[in-house]
């Protein structure tokens, strides 16, 4: 037991008051976990796309003041009634969505989403007694997908949290929560190229990177990146080349080739098929964008080819293919985190780093303490680099 | 060596000369098989809807005169230069589509889509030589599809032969060459119900029917027939049971529940997710109709769902969902043939019908003698029964 179980931890926090306003770094109350949940302390966090996406809340209905930050890396500090399967000092990962192992998709070898703990982001409170754990003085700040790790202290259904490796250093793995894992997955779990095969990577952002990481481990002969910015893999990368933390270059993301669709005339999946011999073997979508999304399964090769999404597009978007692209027997397939369970799978992804399969430098590009975390904000706003890790203990 | 190896054979042929007119039994010329042909005697074939499609030739550039037929079952009678799989006397099923075994897509394990001899509907005369084998009084015939087997002889590329056990009644497993396997495969090789599944089939036509019947041997415990024909299932299958050759009730074709589109106000797919808590694990789509398509997608569970679509469409449809259907890990595949490669594959479906785990007689609800073949045609553009076989030697 710590000697802060079961009482109201006080911390900082980092609080976005306003939809895109720089976020207050705060002294919170942090409540103790209820039943079937645990509390953790968060050594390591990162930027991901989504809570910026979420902050900025543009069409959305906004749901402040709120803790974000879902890609994490922490220790148990504590845990509620019920919780058996973790105990306090145990390494973990939170995850933006969970694993109850008990409805029908957990039962599913196939499915990792969740009926109970399925990724929530209009929800800002805890699901055992619809409350917030977070106050300021008094006043709730709403949770953010049920991690809300950009604090000290924060409180995660037990669902929700990967036991790992205690030997797997956190300022790494912590990527994992989320877009590396969703990207990797994506390959090895949903695509599966089969050993010298062609992949194409449509959006060569981190979830796509990870994308073609997953192509390179298994084993494809050409990985083919699509990016609208050219620049990711010129001026782009020596601006990463300039930063400390980034020593590798773009053939270490695993592409063999690159296709900028603003390069040609035709469209990007006749280009693809003429490089190919008639389509690539997989294709996997990181972008969001309809247009990519339809191109991805455009550019499959008829007879085996397996298009995979990933990108999460608009509302009001239309996936829209002649029926004869499908019935030569191409598959369309779609995946939510990489098809990884949280609990049951991530540690073993934590394991294909510490067996030098997966590497994760390589997606690190920045670093800032804490207290500078608004500008890991602007990094991502910028679009430079991958990955940023925020320091909590500076 | 037959007497008529290597000879012009003259036999009955029944010639379509216009489009949409009864065809007329006429004698014809049948050249020898050349190199990588086999000349076939047929003894029973089976109408298919793609003959009268072509038949009917609306909206297409017709190619007349013609010797339709497709699904049939014969005995080689003699081969051509180079053949050595096959000699007189096997007992062969002719396919529609082929499988030259050098292409990628034979190589494949996933592929049936022959790059030689992947079917062609346009192409009216053998691949060798650009020439027709069939001639009235010289003047050539186009052949269909490669088969043409309203002729008691007819020339097919070897690749297009399966050779089956010779034990097998041709009369029963001539349905085997196109339809009937279609359906099969499509369920069997393609959506893959588990045991215990849910399956619910748009179109309850011969080839729907046939994807019933792969759900029921693969063991599915719900099996959904969706067809805007709910006469089907009562006095249409009244009226097959007053055909000698039914003697079965629509269980049997495995369905275990109806649904008609028409007698519900809101849209199929949502029908069959209240009917099953989320939707169906597998469907398998066999109309054709663009609507029926994108309502078989639309009513898969998330998380493990797979459609497979199976029925051909116009040439301006467009299938249309949105992506997020896709995205909440929804399976989309498409088949031809069943996947099934003509030449490796179809002798154990054969052996499916003999050691009684797949049911024939139930598909066959009508036979007539050749010289009645435009009775079969009535038949099916009554729309009543499934398949017609056609008695050669009568």
């Amino acid at each position: 037991m710590s000697s802060t179980s079961g009482q109201v931890i006080r911390c900082k926090a980092a609080v976005a008051w306003e939809a895109g306003k720089p976020l207050v770094i705060e002294e919170v109350e942090v409540a103790p976990p209820q039943a079937n949940e645990v509390r953790l302390k968060i050594l390591f966090t990162s930027l991901c796309h989504t809570d910026v996406y979420f902050w900025e809340a543009k069409g959305q209905t906004p749901l402040f003041p709120r803790i974000f930050g879902h890609e994490a890396g922490g220790i148990v500090e504590s845990v509620g009634e019920g919780v058996t399967d973790l105990q306090p000092g145990d390494h973990v990962l939170p995850v933006f969505t969970g694993e109850c192992k008990e409805c029908r998709h957990c039962k599913s070898e196939e499915s990792n989403m969740c009926d109970l703990l399925r990724i929530n982001t209009d929800r800002g409170v805890m699901l055992n007694d619809g409350k917030s754990r977070f106050t300021i003085n008094g006043q709730p700040i709403y949770h953010f997908v049920g991690t809300s790790t950009f604090s000290e202290y924060t409180v995660v259904h037990v669902g929700c949290v990967a036991k790992i490796n205690p030997a797997a250093p956190l300022d790494k793995v912590c990527v994992l929560s989320c877009g590396i894992s969703t990207g990797l997955g994506a390959t090895l779990n949903v695509a599966k190229p089969p050993k010298g095969s062609s992949v194409a990577i449509f959006g060569l952002g981190a979830v796509g990177l990870a994308a073609a990481e997953g192509a390179r481990i298994a084993g494809a002969s050409r990985i083919i990146g699509v990016d609208l910015n050219s620049n990711r893999f010129a001026e782009g990368l020596n601006s990463y080349l300039s930063n400390a933390h980034f020593r590798l270059t773009a053939k270490k993301f695993g592409c063999t080739e690159f296709v900028n669709p603003k390069d040609y005339e035709k469209p990007v999946h006749e280009v693809i098929a003429e490089m190919t011999n008639g389509g690539v073997d997989r294709s996997v979508e990181c972008t969001g964008s309809i247009s990519a999304m339809i191109s991805a399964f455009e550019c499959v090769h008829d007879g085996w080819g397996v298009a995979v999404l990933v990108g999460v597009p608009n509302k009001d978007d239309a996936f829209k293919t002649h029926p004869m692209n499908v019935l030569n027997e191409r598959t369309l397939k779609g995946t939510f985190f990489g098809n990884y369970k949280p609990r049951s799978d991530l540690p073993a992804v934590v394991e294909k780093y510490m067996n030098k399969e997966l590497e994760l430098e390589k997606f690190i590009t920045h670093e800032v303490p804490f207290s500078e975390i608004n500008k890991a904000f602007e990094y991502m706003l910028q679009g430079a680099g991958l990955r940023c890790i925020i320091r909590m203990d500076a």
